[in-house]
């Protein structure tokens, strides 16, 4: 139930279509629903604006299955899920209606929202070997209903491959920065655009990246104006943090 | 100068009461000013918005005063200053017109910004120890315009006090969390308002807080959509962040 | 031998029926068990309350077969055995009794115990992926005669499923909060309730989680009274702990 | 308010001594009272059954002045405060009645609560550089009303001073082990006792110990039952768990 | 060539029944083989009083065959290899005579050494998945004619197991306390004996064990004396060191 | 396109032979070209002076074979490839002229440059264990026409191995030190020589080497002149370098 | 009490000179005498085969007093202080006849044991800043009647002037090698020795050294056999293991 | 002694100017004098073609004196002296000549090398206050006879600064990039040009910069060629290093 199905529902009871009692027994019903194994939240969409999202890392195929065919059979037309394992995946597909992207490990059951997408939201890598993370934060802007586009492998070390696309960052309502090793792309980006820099450390790299913890501390400490950092690997949340900015 | 400067000086090239060459010039000046230990940014406005910000912490007095009479004899109204130590503020204080907050050790040179604020920034705090942090994201937000309500000591032990707040929050368009200890603010707030959370850990904490890597960490992870996290104690980019967020 | 079966010991000593000399030797027999690879202490019992526990995971199944075929053969009617691989598993189940849950590789040798429990021991989790840890905390406290309440997937990111819980948390002796991720769970609880709260952190996450870090500095430093906090994932310890609390 | 007071009320009000509507009113009051800086918690007695404690490290002097006068002021007999600077005890000291313990840093403000004490908690520290914290649990401990066993200086290196001592250690109804360096006497003292051990790491030694790290490490990965462990230098969160588990 | 062969060479010098010059050639000789890949020390046994040892883990089968073959040919009659994998071991087996234990992963290349033993090694452990680590310190020990002593499974958890073995451990020349988890076994020891401890954390463990971290940290604390550490899993060198102690 | 090239085009302009518009064509093609998962930077040799270098680790074969394809097609003669897995080579080998080294997982994608190379690298390790990273270093630097000598296996547990290669040391114009564990190999070389000495760490070693941690603290504590130090096993990183420092 | 002076008691009881029951007296007072702050252990001469130490840096100048007057007024001739602070030694100079060394904060309480000194310990640092703890060493190693012998300033970087020395160490029983930064040191020596080698880190040095940590790890991690590692900073721990193993 | 002294040294003996007993003993002196504390390293000038250097911070005022009167005393005309507290140099200037800068502590004994310079090191900084470091590697660069030129606060969040700079960059022999906060300067200047860049993290920064640790980490994992890396804040090695390969 979103903010619009509310609004409606209790202009129904204003207008004396629905009984107080009723409407009261539907919104008691908002804040989740039990599982045992989860608790669904199913009202996220009033609160926060958005469905919720299934992040698929730890639950089995089944609690997932579970969880998706609760999810679909009421108000929710479709449900993103994160880090959904290929055999999950394939767990999944011959049991709800489902895109999933291999690379990103993104998936979307239900409807896939069509359409051009508003504003604009620039998501940017350091290198090749970042662009699952990228797809991620792509695909749930997208999912979103926000335009993106796509500036893959202009990390720093070749500063021309930025500096051509200034034109392409300046019209930016935010931007995501997804880069491993050194991390450096968010200050770069950040020190070139008056928006949001929404930084993503990567894991990719060796040795001294420990993970993506070298590119972690070097975008927390970046020293250009703007920036702000999620997890590891987190395009998921770059991608959702990035669709409340670029609506507002 | 900033944008509108710029589009002014632009103007006036088009009505032909500014040469093309001067207009060049004083374009061409934009880049920074050099002070040999400092490259001053004097178009920062330009390009990001909003003028420089000294970071006070790593200069000396001295270095400090020169570049703020640079800047305040150009276009700049007012230059604001982060981290100065009350002892580089007792120097420059007869020196610069200068507004000096002890507690979050902000210091505003020139003219300090007046007015009611715009939009509706909300800064929550965990216990009274953050408040030096909050401060800092709050002067600075203030500085540039915005409006912004406190909300401190309103810590997740006693959830309670957050719930009562639960109107406040919601009318926010952008929130910032500050917290140390265990940094739980931020998921809690995150789960309750549909707007960006900024996350600021602070130091606040003794033993297994490791200087304030307990809350970052916590708040990196955090399992509620929207948060996003800066530095240590950065009150600073918290508020700076705030700021672009909460203008759009 | 428990503390009972000591009692009696003495008592038939007192009595004559049992001379002087044989409880001695009973007695002296007492410290433990030594298999050369294993020195079984098999008056834990006496000295704990509770029977010893087999650390599964560090031994091979033919070392865990001789310690089961040794406990089993004397006064223990049953033993608890943790971290169990299902190789293992299959290796013992044909060839003594075992009850074994592959989820949280919890396993007892001999004869399960059966019946209500006793008191109340709450065992709350952020996720779903914590359950795991959670059904380790919970099989551990119901085999030493507990009543355990499951209340899971209640993390703080949306703070109404645990408020709607309050009720449930509110009659616990004690809680069992099992969280990965930010580790927020147990903070929020300890506040809620006025009764010890034991934090489990878990290697749920990815990232910045780096294996349960995050959870676990969270939780140490909670800024609530009533926390306590156990290795990650760790749930048996949790459970054991919760047994002696509850009971007291 | 706690909830003798809170049950006293509400038995006015079947009485009829009290209205409802006053009653409702002291209720609501309940939550907190703002200080702007602070929100008191005045009936975590009544949530929690113990009055608020005071955080005194990162309070001004002037700050903690506001906050306890407002607490006496109400129904308050007397307040703890922890991590009480010399500087601001010696401020308070003119000012409101206080008991002030310079070694751990403890203060009690108001009536210093009288007795016997309830029950046995046995506190034992690894040397006696442990003793402040140790002082910091025994105080709060006894605040609450509970009785207190100190036993200092019995560190593992000397395992004979712990063994004389195991009479004093099964009588004990929770024990809190206080050490630094490698912090082994919990795992120890857990070896030998049936009641719930809690490890409080402390920030002395030098080098590897990493300020306690190393003691905080060796706690959590205790290979014995029944121990749960809290912040490095926690003798607060140490004596008021103590304080819970012991009531039972 | 050891130092019996050296001298006896000389003598022969001495004695005119072989030259200065062919002398000569075959001390120069003694430095060490280059292969290549490896520059083997033939003449260790002379400097260190030991013959060389393989590090077999980050060697290929067909570069350890180059190193054993080139080895046995000239005066050695055996070589102890280090972490040698079984497939290594494998295809070692039928291209020259070799001893291997599975468990602790040594080799014996060439003749094992066979006898009493000397002087009295004990080596303790605090569990049975320590054993493989254990293993390691005592056939290298053995391997090099020390008698040694085995006491697993004495973990501090059960303290009686260690007081019950006290005699063995004063018999003791030199100890070896091989630990995992929060590795308190070697202060406990250490207080108890009056030789050398060595102490060898292992990565026996999971969680905050972060992979033997917290028994390495532990045991640099040891507030015992004469307790020294080496590395993580380190049998080996614990085994090889206590050799040179035990045969003083 | 290097320098020699670009001089050639511009001198060719100048002598009317390239029209001024057809040299600003392909000049501005230079920046890089775009494949949309990857920008190649077809004028590195131009602005560094060495052609582009492709990383393999995190590029799937298909993508490596269009980057491949698209640089081979134009001016460039060959393209040095890192980290290649040995199925992306079975993949890439059928396609593109290749040679590939399993060891260090060095390819050379095109002609292999062949000649005696110039100057004189020297590349020590101290183990076997670190061969693959020098070979990286060493077919890196070959690659780019220099001279390298090996001299592997010269650890400082064995130092006259050392000593007596202190003439192949002394005749180098820069060395590349390649150590695990200690890493202490780096200080003693650069203690030898009057020439920079570029180290690398590496991941051989176990328990406190910490996947190379240890060697990299050490080298960055270098107390010798003339020490710097690149990523744990980055042997390509030290070799490109020692490239630069070689021609010089 | 020592084991002399306990043979001698055990003895006169033989004679009939003392009567069993005085002597199970004085027997049992052997354990410990409790200050309430201190348990003394007055017979680790007994158990340990030397007097039992006292760790200076966690003590009040009155706590230290206390336990001095004890120790010197039964059978104890002398005390050995370390890390004692110069304000505490000026405190206790006038209180008890003191020795004390201001550079290693190492005091003597009592009569300072004097004569040749026997077997021979050799004592080497890596530069002038290590001195400190390896002064704290020699004086440990001293007291306790062993002969030392200094090797200061013979890091690595200058290999020569450890080879220099080469005739000196291979005369020790057992070397202590005491080095900051890289830590070296230690390898280098083992590698030239036959003896037992206890590796020191210092927290000389500065940034990446993180107080040591480089140095422990590097030392942890040594490729040459025979070196054991104690705490950063901790000359005493070494110089009383190297009295053990000397004395052998 | 340099090499162009030990040059006419030698070729006085082939002239018969002095004997080659003297020149034996000259030469035989060379090796270190040992000053009890310190052993000096008088020919390192001939080993390593430079005078050998004072690391000033672990020294005591007298031990520097008695170090630097040898030193004088000798064939060395001045010494470089660094990390000399202005104690130390107030101690040291009425009895040496001494020339002291007190931002960068570097000190020069005797005759300050006057002239030009060779060669082109430039040194960049990220900020003003990576000038204390940089002036480190500046005067040592310069005492050794290189011409430098200082670039400072060109950091990445304001790319254009370093971008107008590019030619200034484009003629150095080598660069000096030091940076605190997230270091990412040395990557972006490696792209830029074809030189070796010698990488210097500083601890300038807060909270998640770990005393330099973000700044190492990101310059470690620089994803451009030709970068190596020296200790947080040794400004003094890159210097020396720079000095090195400038002069190739």
């Amino acid at each position: 139930m979103n903010k619009e199905q509310l609004t409606a529902l209790l202009e129904s009871v204003e207008k004396g279509e629905v009984s107080v009692r009723e409407a009261a027994e539907r919104i008691s019903l908002l804040p989740y629903e039990d599982l045992g194994y989860a608790k669904i939240d199913t009202h996220r969409g009033l609160r926060q604006g958005e469905n919720e999202v299934v992040y698929g890392a730890s639950k089995t195929p089944e609690q997932l299955l579970g969880i998706l065919e609760h999810m679909l059979a009421g108000d929710t037309a479709s449900v993103l899920i994160t880090r959904l394992a290929p055999e999950a995946a394939a767990y999944l597909e011959p049991r709800v209606p489902l895109f999933y992207d291999a690379l990103s490990k993104i998936a979307i059951a239900g409807d896939r929202p069509q359409g051009e997408g508003v504003g604009n939201i620039v998501i940017a890598t350091g290198g090749t070997g970042d662009i699952p993370v990228a797809q991620e934060a792509a695909l749930t802007a997208e999912y979103y209903g926000n335009r993106v586009v796509r500036l893959y492998d202009v990390g720093v070390a070749g500063i021309h491959r930025l500096m051509d696309n200034a034109a392409v960052l300046a019209k930016a309502k935010v931007v995501i920065a997804v880069a491993g090793m050194e991390g450096a792309l968010a200050s770069v980006i950040a020190g070139m655009v008056s928006c949001p820099v929404i930084a993503v450390p990567t894991s990719v790299g060796y040795g001294a990246s420990f993970g993506g913890l070298a590119a972690l501390l070097s975008m927390l400490n970046s020293c250009a104006g703007g920036v702000s950092v999620v997890n590891i690997d987190n395009g998921f949340g770059a991608g959702y943090l990035a669709n409340m900015i670029n609506k507002m």
